[in-house]
């Protein structure tokens, strides 16, 4: 049984017409959201230019709206992208036009000075008289890929299980793009901006019951009402996975999201205890939240806390060590059985078969043995998860990684020296004894290995505390 | 004037030939490393097999040798991946032939037991009657482009001014095979392993002095001389810049490293005041360790503390601002030209022409709004150095950024929330919009990048590191 409120969002995510205010035959933003929308091959798109309306010219080959009551069908969704002059003015006539709710791509409110607050304010009356809702001001707005609601143009058609809240448009845009790279797809995406009217607590709720949606990301500068948030982070983070990077640790941060989005960024020390307490993961880069979000995509979490790590350099598992006690993992004992078992497998000298597990330079030029060896650890009781170093990843280790995962389901996370999507061209000369997986391929493999409890990073230290989490996160869902 | 002990070290880089033990028709690592000369066109090489020379057969297209005074020239270099049995034997036959250096790559001595320490002992024994140097055992050995002197195939031929000392070969392996898509090269890389007669401090002591080499990076386990080592520090760190990556900081960590080279890892935090007095930057990983190599490899150093950030997306911006103030850098007070000027180019709203500089959406289109903006920022005497977040990193960035570097001569670090080196084929359908740099050409631009004091990086807390570093060092040298 969903709230009435929820219900009025996800009707903002199902228009049945959108109309677009600030699109010019020159180009422009507006005409940039209405590429967006054109890309995605929304069905009902109205652009709105009195000027080229009247002149009978198209834009982007569609037909031009002089205004919002010229257009014969229903418009549930405005998307404004014009001096904030004229958001006012234009907001009565989505209201006289029954529209349900407006994204205010439009800065130069509450972000701007004194007046833009109170401006922001008289926008929210309007939209309350006429029953309507708003989105931003200074926002990107919405994306839906299952109902071809889009912000950008060029976004993927395709649905996944992320969604993302953003207070930075630009922000769920980039992700969006990284996203493709990666193989991880999104539910929705809402960028809010200034938050005037519905704010991140509002779209928190709706993701936390939205069906389509199973893990829960966000970018975040401030919370207006703290408490509110705290009682919805304590009821979601029990159902769905909660990734937040949460930026305005300091004072430079905090002035900067002041002017960004006119947020109150609050205190950080607070913020952390509360994150902590719900087992929400927090990210501190662009790097890390798309890492984390990969991981969560289709989780496998721990039965306990001991890591195995499996390192073909011997030095990334030295560090590797190190990244796992700092982040408060145990090195797994691994059983005798299994010591005899890498005995047998892994050269004598070079290597070691005590945990961090070397296997030294062999696996070079024989990736069987490093097959093997992931095999005996991966089936280890003792060992819970595992931290794999690998310097470069070839199309043998996803297949033998999916297998090996999909038998002991125990999550994998990967460290790559080398850049993950570089394709094997760009490896020059030692094209033959490396042979990455190539960019066209690994976005595909990186999308099964996330689906199937494999996450990969840049780093030993994010793979560490990404395992951390899944521990963390799957203790306290139980 | 440089030191006996220097010239010593010196030759072991100018081999006149070089002898391989362990070589075999079947492959193996003995026989990679003679693939490394071969690619490498080392001049005199010859693959010692007692079997494969009495049948007559050749090994990789070489003739091979019985033994070592069957060679008719001279063997200044001898490198061992044997058996550690047949080490000792093989070693007297090193001495009987006059040969300066023996590199032993064969593992299985002090880090393996007690009894193995002992066998190192009277290794170096041997080396010092014959007047001998030992480089490992349980090492990679040296590459030297230069010389043509190489511990794996397919390393690039070109020389560059970095110098890397590693006391794990994987790990020198991968950063040269990382590098070459970031366009860096190395003067010299040492890998040395347990150090049973050279050790770190020898090597650190040589790159100190060698004028080939410009900067110093250093993969770190533990040092024996610990108190030689501070002498070094202090004397070296006022001629190049050194970074290290120091592993052993946990217990686990520690642990690992016992048994992986035999090292004393020593206390971390007293390392950290070591490396802190003399301006050493510490890294935790391949990422940071190859990123802060790129801002060394040429690098410009800011005049003071203040840096101006600069973002398309304004998210980033904020977290760019806290990642700054973490690391002890001040955020530039634009001058008020500077912030009218900025004015004039970026738009109204939606953006900030304060500290951090948000240039808002619209330079996802307009790319001369950004060079412009940059320009504006980077001319101004109250910034010191620029810290600069993009989408995506264009040909006409790369251009613009070099111009604007060469006229302000200021350090910029550059993030990129997409994987720098990702082509343009893999961008999918967004490639008319965002166009990076494609991977073959990243590597060229890169390399100009590095050169010319622009650092490139995965997130703004790497940026933000690097750009402190630079301030920090640029004062200690003066």
């Amino acid at each position: 049984m969903v709230s009435e409120s929820w219900k009025e969002i996800d009707d903002i995510f199902h228009p049945r017409g959108v109309a677009i205010f600030g699109v010019s035959r020159k180009g422009g933003l507006g005409t940039l959201l209405l590429q967006g929308y054109i890309d995605m091959e929304f069905p009902n798109i109205y652009p709105i230019n009195p000027k080229a309306a009247e002149s009978g010219n198209k834009i982007l080959g569609l037909d031009v709206f002089p205004d919002l009551k010229s257009i014969p069908g229903p418009v549930d969704l405005v998307v404004m992208s014009v001096h904030p002059k004229l958001v006012k003015e234009l907001l009565i006539q989505c209201g006289e036009k029954s529209v349900r709710a407006v994204i205010l791509f439009t800065a130069g409110f509450g972000e701007f000075d004194e007046s833009g607050k109170e401006r922001e304010r008289e926008l929210v009356e309007i939209a309350r008289k006429y029953n309507m809702r708003l989105i931003g001001p200074n926002c990107m707005g919405i994306y839906c890929p299952a109902t071809r609601v889009s912000f950008f143009p060029a976004l993927p058609k395709e649905s996944g299980p992320v969604g993302f809240i953003s207070q930075s448009g630009s922000i769920a845009n980039l992700l969006c793009f990284a996203s493709i790279l990666r193989g991880i797809r999104y539910s929705k995406m809402i960028s809010f901006g200034n938050a005037a009217d519905l704010n991140f607590n509002d779209f928190f709720e709706y993701l936390g019951d939205d069906p389509e949606t199973r893990v829960i990301a966000c970018y975040l500068e401030g919370i207006k009402d703290g408490q509110h948030f705290i009682k919805l982070a304590e009821r979601i983070s029990k159902k769905k996975p909660i990734i937040i990077w949460k930026v305005g640790e300091t004072s430079s941060g905090a002035r900067a999201a002041a002017s960004h989005t006119g947020s109150l960024v609050g205190n950080y020390s607070l913020w952390t205890k509360i994150f902590d307490k719900n087992g929400i993961v927090v990210v501190k880069n662009h790097q890390e939240l798309i890492e984390t979000i990969g991981a969560f995509t289709n989780p496998c979490y721990p039965q306990g806390n001991s890591v195995a790590i499996i390192s073909g350099p011997g030095g990334p598992a030295v560090s590797s060590a190190d990244a796992c006690e700092m982040n408060g993992l145990k090195l797994a004992k691994i059983s005798p059985e299994t010591v005899q078992e890498l005995s047998k497998i892994i050269p004598e000298f070079g290597t070691s078969s005590k945990n961090p597990i070397d296997l030294g330079l062999q696996i070079s030029f024989d990736s069987n043995l490093e097959r093997k060896a992931i095999e005996a650890v991966a089936r280890d009781p003792k060992v819970d998860m595992l931290l794999i170093y690998l310097g470069v990843i070839k199309k043998e280790h996803v297949k033998n990684l999916l297998r090996i995962q999909k038998e002991v389901q125990k999550p994998i996370a990967i460290v790559t020296a080398i850049d993950i999507l570089t394709s094997s061209k760009g490896m020059g000369p030692v094209r033959n004894l490396f042979t990455p997986v190539p960019t066209r391929k690994a976005s595909r493999f990186l999308a099964e290995m996330n689906a199937n409890g494999i996450s990969l990073h840049m780093t030993e230290q994010n793979a560490a505390k990404t395992l951390w989490h899944l521990y963390h996160y799957g203790i306290k869902k139980g």
